[in-house]
């Protein structure tokens, strides 16, 4: 990642760039191949709508106009980018729902902005990838082994190492705290939320001085938080030892037992029940997800999302969903460790000219690579041709190519050249797109 | 386009969205093709870097965080969105120039935004696509000559019907200028830039009174202006008979030939030397040009850009470069009206459900489909088969599939049905993603 002028706004260097086209590229593939459709949302939206989200808000940046009154006061209707893509999800679908068919499955691949202190080094503008599901009034359960393994699938082709996607659902905590007499549901799981980074006793401190659970409360919560597998009906087991039951905890069970069953049948080993994962939100109401990078947890969740009952309301009309978000340019900043592209620019073939006056001869003959696909550039200047093969060279360019009443064609990399006719020249799939390969693989 | 209801910021349906992915597709194939590298710049810059192009700032939008302390002063450091691509390119050349190859040619698609204030009816946020080369120290005038041909390549590959490449160029302009006696050519230049909004007359009036040019001087100036051509050596020899000559002239009328002779070269008809062409900004040294829609030039301009000398300086270090931006949101608010997608979803081939306990014999069929590049999704509800059928038909998918001892597939169109394997299944590249047709196409 280059360093960037502006803190909190990275940017990248070509070869970098390109490395980062091809995970939106693939992220892109494969949520097209399970009939998702692409939905871009302008950048900007009221205060009123994201306010809806209350506590986010602080993060919010505003918009004014240079030259507009100054000082104007900030009112609902006063613009501000938006700083995730489901709030700009949930008012598209509430403003054009009766022009869309539901279930509703869209992926949407943008910048977010957060308007954090300049200091606390974090981005300020982002690249999230997230897909919904959602429903008009009702949205089958089915969504919630979907999703999962249609993240799966993206992140396996991103070839990035191995990945796992920590699953829970609210319906279980839900149960099982009502099923212990704890009354602020919601604040207890706020605050198992921070066990990780807090550690139990601190967690059991808060649950008790801040949420006013008795001591064995917050303890039996803290045993719910400690369970976690890969088996649903084990896990299920494990919960039910606990010694609490109800209806709503074993539909919980239930679900999460289906979501780890049926994500682990096409992709074993990268989904677990971790019953810690609480996320913050209040509005998810069934399976929630976090999803780990193995060997970079340091990263933190690389991605989440959960079912949510509704997700926008319309008079008495309701839109349940299922969502699930990645963070790419948290994702790209450990990929650019890992990865680079074969080459800086897009050029498989170099043509060279030999001098201005027949700068057309090596137009026509890179018009007749490009015709069939092959991405050419021309020489920039009719310097010698050991200097126009350094500037090939340099870009990473594989092939040049020389005019003439004899066409030739050298591999930059071998320096092997032959005779050669622009019309049937074969270059191999490896070489007519910059490819992504392992750091330090280069020669 | 959907209506916005945010005046300016505008929306697309998933089906019109598919237009646009087509036309952004396209636009970046065609660049690739030409050796063009991807670039993307965050959203903002400082007021100190968007100044620097001066009276445009007036359109800008700045940003403040939502928490900060209210009414803080502006200053250099102050952040703003954006308002085309070229400030954030020049900006990001100086700051990278070590680690860049020059010539550096990149491409880059992306929203910009500009503070309008909201009952002007016009875009504040709209995406640009923008091709530049530039170079460190020197770029050669070839240049001029391709990019044209590049932006050409682009535009034909959008099948959006004839289009023209109006060029003049800034010598020669300021060679008559000079060789008439008149001092204030930047200024001459911008009122000769309202000739077709405002007409001869009043342009002759404000070539008077307020560049204060003579009545001889403004009669001359605008006899430059009405000369046109797509003959280089024609249209030079209409402006000698003007009877001004030097070498600034000279030279301006060689490269305007050049330009005019070497993209009608290939791609006759679609370039046309325009000398009213002028273009406000000061920038522009060499050549400048202007794209119109034909049957559209109610549009306006649907792109424009130029050569330029010094982009950015760094130090005694001049980056000279050559420019040309189309307006994709512009553009795609006429293109709506004449193609549309052939279907709302990327999905090919919906998979029927039999009943929710087979539900995975489905998902395995339609992984089968997906494996083989076929986007593939399953049926929301194991509801009768017409009613998943009809699913299929709403968003446009061409195929359903159906499960159990012998596969079957459905053409939703024709209403044939053949037995299947999902492992061998041939269909056809039509079908494979949606298509773009013309509006009406569809039975």
């Amino acid at each position: 990642m280059v360093r960037s002028t502006l803190s909190g706004f990275p940017e990248l260097l070509p070869a970098e760039r390109l490395v980062e086209l091809h995970i939106l590229d693939t992220l892109r593939r494969v949520f097209e191949l399970h009939g998702f459709t692409s939905l871009h949302t302008r950048a900007v939206e009221t205060l009123g709508t994201l306010a809806a989200k209350g506590e986010t808000s602080q993060e919010v940046y505003v918009l004014s106009r240079l030259q507009a009154e100054k000082d104007a006061e900030r009112t609902p209707n006063t613009l501000a980018l938006h700083f995730d893509l489901t709030v700009p999800f949930a008012r598209y679908v509430t403003e054009n729902a009766g022009q869309l068919t539901f279930p509703f499955k869209r992926y949407q691949i943008q910048p977010v902005w957060r308007g954090e202190r300049p200091q606390e080094g974090r981005y300020r503008e982002f690249v999230q990838a997230d897909i919904d599901v959602v429903g008009q009034e009702t949205l089958p359960f089915h969504y919630e082994i979907e999703l999962p393994l249609v993240m799966a699938d993206a992140l396996a082709a991103l070839n990035i190492g191995e990945f796992i996607i920590q699953v829970n659902n609210r319906k279980v905590c839900q149960g099982f705290y009502q099923g212990l007499g704890i009354e602020d549901i919601a604040g207890t799981l706020r605050v198992i939320d921070k066990l990780d980074k807090i550690g139990p006793e601190a967690t059991e401190k808060l649950l008790i001085d801040d949420v006013q659970l008795t001591a064995d409360q917050a303890r039996s919560a803290l045993r719910l938080a400690a369970i976690s597998g890969s088996d649903g009906g084990e896990v299920a087991e494990q919960v039910r030892a606990l010694g609490v039951t109800n209806d709503l905890l074993e539909e919980g069970l239930a679900e999460l037992s289906a979501v780890v069953d049926g994500v682990s049948r096409r992709h074993p080993g990268r989904i677990r029940a971790v019953l810690k994962i609480a996320r913050g939100l209040d509005y998810y109401t069934g399976t929630v997800y976090e999803t780990l990078l193995c060997g970079h947890e340091d990263l933190g969740s690389i991605g989440g999302g959960g079912r949510y009952d509704s997700l926008a309301k319309v008079g008495r009309r309701t839109y349940p969903g299922v969502g699930l978000s990645v963070g790419v340019t948290r994702l790209l900043s450990r990929i650019l460790q890992q990865q680079q592209a074969s080459r800086s620019v897009p050029t498989a073939v170099l043509v060279a000219v030999v001098d201005e006056e027949t700068r057309n001869e090596s137009n026509d003959i890179a018009d007749i690579l490009r015709a069939r696909g092959i991405p050419t550039d021309v020489s920039p200047t009719a310097a010698k041709f050991g200097k126009q093969i350094r500037h090939a060279d340099k870009l990473g360019i594989p092939y040049v190519w020389f005019p003439g009443e004899t066409q030739q064609v050298k591999d930059v990399r071998s320096g092997e050249q032959h005779p050669a006719d622009p019309h049937t020249w074969n270059i191999s799939a490896c070489d007519l797109t910059a490819t992504i390969e392992a750091v330090g693989d280069k020669p």
